[in-house]
């Protein structure tokens, strides 16, 4: 059963929530945030045991390529799906079925994006083992669901349905309905009935998702098909030139739609959709806010990535790999340091630095905001 | 008259409290804090058309004379006096008296510390001259004092008595007495008195303050006499080997301790102390908190030295020539940006800046204390 899986990486994100360390030219993935790793290599290291690097696929937008390919030196140059153009999750993955299939038509895709955070990676891949099982045996889409925390209102939710007939995977349910990001009260309403946090990670066979994409996508479904005509039955990879601008062209032609919206949300209404409940400690680390909740605190709650003194700093997050900081009297704080810009802002308020790279273009700063 | 003025800075501070931007081997009254200008430059250059270069004296330590007497070039090498110690600055300014008498047996000193802060110099220059009138006349000894703007606890007071007799100057009051740094409260009434700030500046004939000592202190007048009856009415700014050891020796065994509570407290109760008002807008910026108040500051109470970006930033004082500061949603924050450190601190508590440079060399840090 192992050989056929496939672990699809979506590293085309940009992430400037994570300004100044987040730039154009090194997104998200490309940080070391969490470790010393990058998040895109600890992504691909966490998949290695389920898929290996052979069957390690990442796709990514051409500018980002050069930087990936060598970050993650160990991957063959012909599992890299370089995207025409930067668009949302349902292309994108349609695209990475299409090499799936060629590869292996029996194949299962393991979908993950490249800059989430795994605390525990043995209960990681437990759970995708289990929603491996699933997605080969029933012809099932899961998706990965995850036990909240706390009623965060950054997250989509999961609301599970019954239990997954003739299945023995503990854990695995229907997927009832899919609620876009709530306001706290519904997030709590969500939590006390048992939803879970949408991961945006799934699982089903290549094939599978490509008839869901064709009942429920038609128009995505049919620009694909020309892709896939086209190349017959070979890889995508490395496409001749006249491949390459067939795919373009037909890609081009797609919506920026995320599959969750283009076919979850109507499989699940069908009843085609299940999910597999993780445990194993997870973030999208979608500001430095959440960065802060997953790092190690100190007994006053403070974090830090470099060295610093604190006297009377409390709740407090700092990245200075290259500088001494010291906070003298300073709560729930988010100090940034790098070579040319710092950031010093309220961490409550951390989901406003996008904000504030679109001030800095604005200001005619926008060098601060590439690398 | 004015041919008889002697400008004399005291320029042997360290100011711990502006790390990160001040080191051992920079102290306050070599940064420049305010303007483009150290503070030293700016305070001798405040005193250019009361003494000109050729009668401006600068105190100092050997540490410090290389730096100083670089920046302060408009100086011949003679008018730099090295205290062979850092003492308080009742010896620091016996020693300069004794420098000023051997070049004019009747000459005036100004006495004025390298390190504060002045708004208004044509005014600053008014009050000196009147000073200066009241110190040759009557043989006064003249402690400048400054109208508060608010009931600072960090100064020490000054408590107003009668009228100068047979003085035609304007504000100028005998000195009832002195109070040392007040609380809160005690201040407030100070200011609903008339009391002003002690500025620390002075105005007397220097052998007028060699005659207090002599009658005050008669233990640190003995010590000063054998180093005048060495020198045998030679300069002390660039002694022989041998006058060098002497002066050495003596200072050495002098107390370390203020002209203040040394000399003037005495002297007032004697009634031979006056004061002269100034309002010429003063500072003597000890610490972030009073930078803050003396810069100039936008709407929201932001003021910067350097590039930068707020988003709800209020009452901030930035100090990054170097480097982009971005700030977020932060109040009453200072943000100290230096090469190899970093401070981000509460303005209110702008004091304890001076304890952390001590937690820093505990701490096995204390290469980031000096430049």
């Amino acid at each position: 059963m192992k050989q056929k899986i496939y672990s699809v990486i979506l590293a085309g994100g940009k992430g400037t929530r994570f300004w100044p360390l987040s730039r154009a030219q090194r997104p998200k993935q490309l940080l070391s945030i969490l470790s010393s790793k990058t998040l895109v290599r600890e992504t691909a290291e966490r998949m290695f045991p389920l898929s290996g690097p052979d069957r390690t696929l990442v796709v990514t937008v051409a500018e980002q390529l050069k930087d990936l390919s060598r970050e993650l030196s160990a991957l063959p140059r012909r599992n890299f799906i370089v995207e025409p153009e930067g668009k949302n999750t349902a292309p994108c993955i349609g695209l990475s079925a299409l090499e799936v299939v060629a590869r292996d038509p029996d194949g299962v895709m393991l979908v993950v994006p490249a800059d989430h955070w795994v605390a525990d990676r043995r209960a990681f891949r437990r759970t995708l083992e289990n929603a491996d099982r699933l997605a080969s045996t029933g012809n099932h889409l899961v998706t990965i669901g995850i036990r909240p925390d706390y009623p965060e209102t950054g997250y989509g939710y999961i609301l599970k349905g019954n239990v997954v007939r003739g299945s023995s995977i503990a854990g695995a349910r229907q997927v009832k309905r899919f609620q876009e990001k709530p306001d706290a009260i519904t997030a709590r309403r969500l939590i006390r009935k048992g939803a879970l946090w949408n991961s945006g990670m799934f699982a089903w066979r290549a094939s599978a998702l490509l008839e869901a994409l064709q009942r429920h996508q038609p128009g995505i479904a049919a620009l694909l098909n020309k892709i896939r005509a086209a190349s017959a039955g070979k890889s995508l990879t490395r496409p001749s030139p006249r491949l390459a601008h067939l795919i373009t062209r037909e890609y081009n032609k797609m919506p920026s739609i995320s599959v969750d919206y283009a076919v979850l949300e109507k499989a699940a209404a069908a009843g085609r959709v299940v999910t597999v409940e993780g445990t194993f400690g997870w973030s999208d680390i979608g500001s430095w806010s959440a960065v802060h909740r997953m790092m190690q605190r100190d007994d006053n709650g403070n974090a830090a990535n470099g060295k610093w003194l604190g006297l009377g700093a409390k709740n407090c997050l700092i990245h200075a790999p290259d500088r001494l900081v010291v906070l003298l009297g300073i709560e729930g704080a988010v100090v940034v340091d790098t070579p040319d810009a710092l950031l010093v802002g309220d961490l409550k308020r951390a989901q406003e630095v996008r904000e504030l790279v679109e001030e800095l273009k604005k200001k005619g700063l926008s060098s601060y905001t590439i690398k």
